[in-house]
C-alpha cells in the first residue's frame, strides 16, 4: 500500500487557485502574514507552516466553491475553526487555502423534543451553551478551550465530562460534509440510532479535516440535571486516588467528572488561586442528578474514597461553593504556568486501561523526576485519560530536546500499557510518527486506502493522520 | 462512481477453493444440503440462497486460512454467528463459503477493573452474562433473539436496554478483524477512548461482513445495578404514551428500558399470558440504581405518566414481581402469532426522530386498519424505534404482496419523518433498496468507494449493503 503524501507544492496551481478565490470572495480572501500566521499552528511546539490564503467562508455555498476550485488545481484545503488545536493539524506544509468557518457560527435549529440541535461548525461550545440557556438543556462536551463545535468534532474531542456523556464520537447525530470533490451529503438522518450502511458518522468524526469538510452538526443535548453536587477529596497517593476512581465507576456511580489533580498542580493552584489545599493527589468530583440523587452519590462517593485512605471529602451542592471547589480545576493550567513564569507548558495526552493509570502515572511522575523536569498532571481519569504539562525554556534547546525526548517515553510508556498516544487531542502532524506502532501495519494501510478513496489527489488537510 | 456488483458465480473456482478447504478442514467443512440451507437466511421472507460449503471455524486462523483461499480464487466468504439476522445478511447470492464462527466461544478475558471484556464472535450474549454472574458486571445489549456477540457487531444491533446503555456502536471498544485479503488487524487499543485517526471499529460495527470478519471483540461491560424497579402504565392513546415518554427523557430520568405495546399487542399478551392488561397503549418500564434512587425515579415517571392521563402506573422493585411485569414484553413475538396460528409474522424496524413518534405510530395503525393487516405493534420508543409485525399467510401471494407494500409505506413514512429505515436490524439485502433513498448519492458513493478500497475484489458477503 503506497501512503498518501503532501502533494509537492505547486506555485503556480496555488497562484491561479487565489487569484480564483479573490475574484470570487473579494475581501473574505486574506494574504497578509499576520493573518495566515494565526491561521497556523501557534498554540504548541510544533513549527507554524502558513496556507497560502485565508478565506472566511459564510455558507456551505462557500465552502463547496473554496474546494471545488482547489480540487480543480489540485491545491490543498485546511479547515480552521478557532486554531486551538494542539497537533499542528491547522498547518499547511504543502501551502494552500485555510477555509476558515468561524463566521459560520448560526445555531440553525433547537429540537428540545428530540434533545438534538443543528449547528454550523464555527458555532463555539460556550455561544451553544449560552444560546440554550433558556431551554433548560445543554451540550455537555467540554475540551478546556472555547473551540468550534466543527473542530471538535473533527478531533475527536473529549473533555472533564467525558466519562459521563462520552465523547465527541457519542454526541454528534449526523454531519453535513463538503467532499474532496467539492459534493455536500449528509452522513445520516436525524433518528437516534440506525443501522443503515457503514457509519460515514463517525468516520468524519476524529478525521481531521481529511476527508471533507464538515459544515452543519447535528449533536445530542441533555437536560440540565435538577440538581448537581461537587467535592475534593485528598489521598495519600495516586494509587490510593486510581483505585477510589476505579471503584467509584465500576460500582456505577454515575460520576459526572472525575478529575485528578497531582501533589505539583496542587501546589501550583494554591500558590495561584490563594488556596490551601493539602498538597496531596486530589481528586474532583461532580455528580448530577435529583436532589436526592446527588447527595446519595456525593455519600458514596465518600464512602469509598474512605476505604482507600482518601478525605476528608468535602462536598456541596450550592452553586458558588461548587464554583469555588472547581476553580482549582479551571485554573490548573496558569496556575501551572506560574511555576516557571516565561516558560511555555507543553500539553499531552495519553490514554490507558483504568487498571494500567496508577502504575502509568507513577512511572511518569519518577521519570519527571530523573529528568529533572517540572511537569504538574491533571487527568480525566475515570477515562484512564491524563495530561503532562511540562514547563519548558523555549529558548533553550537542552530544555526543548529533554521535555521531547521525555513526551516520547510517556507515549511510548502508554502503548506498552495497552494505552493510546492521543486520548483527545487528536493525531495532526504531531503524532503521525506514533501510529503505525500503536494502530501496526494492516489497521494504518486501512486508513490510508480509505483516505485514498475519499481523497484521490490527497488535496484535504494534507500532512496530517495517515500522510508521510 | 460504479458500484461493486456481486461477482458473477464462478463454478471452477468455488470446486477449487471447496476442495481446499476440506483437505484442510476436513469435516470442519460441510456441503449437506440442510446444513447449507440452515447457514442461509430461514428467519426471514426473504428467499434462502445457500452456500456452497460451510467451515466451522475454530480460531483467527481458520478464518484466515478460509479468507486466503477464498481471496486467491475470488470466491465470496460469508460469515455465520446464529442465524438471527432478519434482513438476509447471511444469503449466498453468488454462493461460496459460509464461515461459521459460532464454535469460537471463549471469553478470553475478563478486565473487571477496566469494565471490559474479551471474547471470540460466537460467544452469544446470553453465554456472556452466565459467564459473568459471579463477577458482578453485565453486558447491557439485548436485541431480543441469544445472538452471537460477532453477529451484533456487524449489524449494529441494539434491544429494549439501547435507551440507557447505547447500542453496539457504543459498547465495542474494539475489534480483531480479518480483512479481504486475509490479514488480521486490531481496529483500537483497550483505552476507553482514542482519537488517533479515522474510527476503524466504528467503521467494522455495522458493516455486516461486508469489510472484514470479526475474529474477536473487546466489550465494555456495566456493573450490576444495586436496584431495579419496574413498572407498566396504560394510557389514553399512543401520542399521551409518547408525550410521556419524550418528558421522561428530557429531564434526565435515566430510564433503563421504556417499552410501548399497542393495544393489539396487549390483546395477544393477555390472551397468550393469561393476563388482563388494560387493552389500552401501555408503557413498560424499568430503572437501574441505587436502593433510593430506583424507588424516586419511579415516583417521578409516575407523576409524568400522571401528566399526560397514563395510569394507574403498576411498579415493583422485587424480583419476582418484576418478571412477571416484563413477562408480557419477552413473550410479545409468540403472543402475536397467537392472534393468527400458521401464520408467520414479519419483523420490521423503523425509527424516527422521538418527537415524530406518536404521528408516525398513529399513521402506521391507519394504514395497518385501511389495509385489512393483524399487526401489532411494539417499540422501543426512548430511542423512537419500533416494530411492526404483520401476521401473513405465506400461502397467500395476495397477503405477501399486501404486507409487502405496507412494508414499503412504513419505509418511506419514516424516512419522511427524517427517520431510518433500520433502527437495529440492519441492511442486509431486504433493505438495500431504501439506501439511496434514506441517504442521498454522494454518502452511498463514499459507502462504495469504502467497499471498494477494502475488498477490491468483492468477496466480502457480496450482494449486501451497497452492492447492486
Amino acid at each position: 500500500m503506497v501512503a498518501p503524501s503532501v502533494p509537492p507544492r505547486d506555485e503556480a496551481a496555488i497562484a491561479t487557485v487565489v487569484g480564483i478565490l479573490k475574484q470570487r470572495f473579494g475581501e473574505r480572501l486574506a494574504t497578509g502574514h499576520a493573518l495566515r500566521e494565526q491561521h497556523s499552528a501557534t498554540l504548541t511546539w510544533i513549527d507554524p507552516q502558513l496556507p497560502d490564503a485565508v478565506v472566511f467562508a459564510e455558507s456551505t455555498a462557500d465552502v463547496v466553491e473554496t474546494v471545488r476550485a482547489c480540487a480543480a488545481h489540485r491545491v490543498p484545503v485546511i479547515p480552521f475553526g478557532t486554531g486551538t488545536s494542539l497537533e499542528g493539524h491547522v498547518n499547511a506544509p504543502a501551502g494552500g487555502i485555510s477555509l476558515d468557518v468561524s463566521r459560520m457560527n448560526k445555531v440553525l435549529a433547537v429540537h428540545a423534543e428530540d434533545l438534538d440541535c443543528v449547528v454550523e461548525p464555527g458555532v463555539t461550545r460556550k455561544q451553544l451553551n449560552e444560546f440554550l440557556r433558556d431551554t433548560g438543556l445543554f451540550f455537555p462536551i467540554d475540551p478546556g478551550a472555547d473551540a468550534s463545535l466543527g473542530g471538535m468534532a473533527s478531533t475527536r474531542a473529549s473533555g472533564t465530562n467525558a466519562v459521563r456523556y462520552g465523547t465527541m464520537k457519542d454526541n454528534v447525530i449526523s454531519l453535513e460534509v463538503v467532499t474532496a470533490t467539492g459534493e455536500v451529503m449528509t452522513t445520516s438522518r436525524r433518528a437516534r440510532k440506525s443501522s443503515t450502511g457503514y457509519d460515514l458518522t463517525r468516520l468524519f468524526v476524529g478525521s481531521e479535516g481529511t476527508l471533507g469538510i464538515i459544515t452543519k452538526l447535528t449533536l445530542r443535548l441533555y437536560g440540565i440535571p435538577e440538581a448537581t453536587s461537587a467535592g475534593i477529596c485528598p489521598f495519600p497517593s495516586i494509587k490510593a486516588a486510581a483505585d477510589a476512581v476505579i471503584l467509584t465507576i465500576q460500582t456505577g456511580l454515575p460520576v459526572a467528572r472525575i478529575e485528578l489533580l497531582d501533589e505539583v498542580q496542587v501546589r501550583a493552584v494554591n500558590g495561584y488561586s490563594k488556596l490551601s489545599l493539602p498538597e496531596q493527589p486530589l481528586l474532583l468530583v461532580e455528580f448530577h442528578g435529583t436532589e436526592a440523587g446527588v447527595v446519595e452519590q456525593a455519600e458514596r462517593f465518600g464512602d469509598i474514597a474512605a476505604e482507600y485512605g482518601g478525605g476528608p471529602f468535602q462536598w456541596a451542592t450550592l452553586a458558588e461553593e461548587r464554583s469555588r471547589l472547581w476553580a482549582a480545576r479551571h485554573d490548573a493550567y496558569w496556575a501551572a504556568l506560574s511555576l516557571r513564569p516565561g516558560c511555555k507548558s507543553v500539553s499531552s495526552d495519553v490514554c490507558v486501561p483504568i487498571s494500567r493509570l496508577a502504575e502509568c502515572i507513577d512511572e511518569t511522575k519518577r521519570d519527571i523526576e530523573s529528568c529533572g523536569l517540572i511537569a504538574p498532571i491533571v487527568g480525566h481519569v475515570g477515562d484512564g485519560n491524563f495530561h503532562c504539562l511540562p514547563l519548558i525554556d523555549m529558548e533553550s534547546p537542552f530544555e526543548v530536546e529533554r521535555a521531547k525526548a521525555f513526551m516520547e517515553r510517556l507515549v511510548l510508556r502508554a502503548l506498552a500499557m495497552e494505552g493510546t498516544c492521543s486520548g483527545e487531542h487528536g493525531v495532526g502532524s504531531g503524532k503521525m510518527k506514533y501510529l503505525e506502532r500503536e494502530h501496526g501495519t494492516a489497521p494504518l494501510d486501512a486508513m490510508r486506502a480509505i483516505k485514498t478513496a475519499l481523497d484521490p489527489h490527497g488535496i484535504m488537510n494534507p500532512g496530517k493522520i495517515v500522510a508521510t
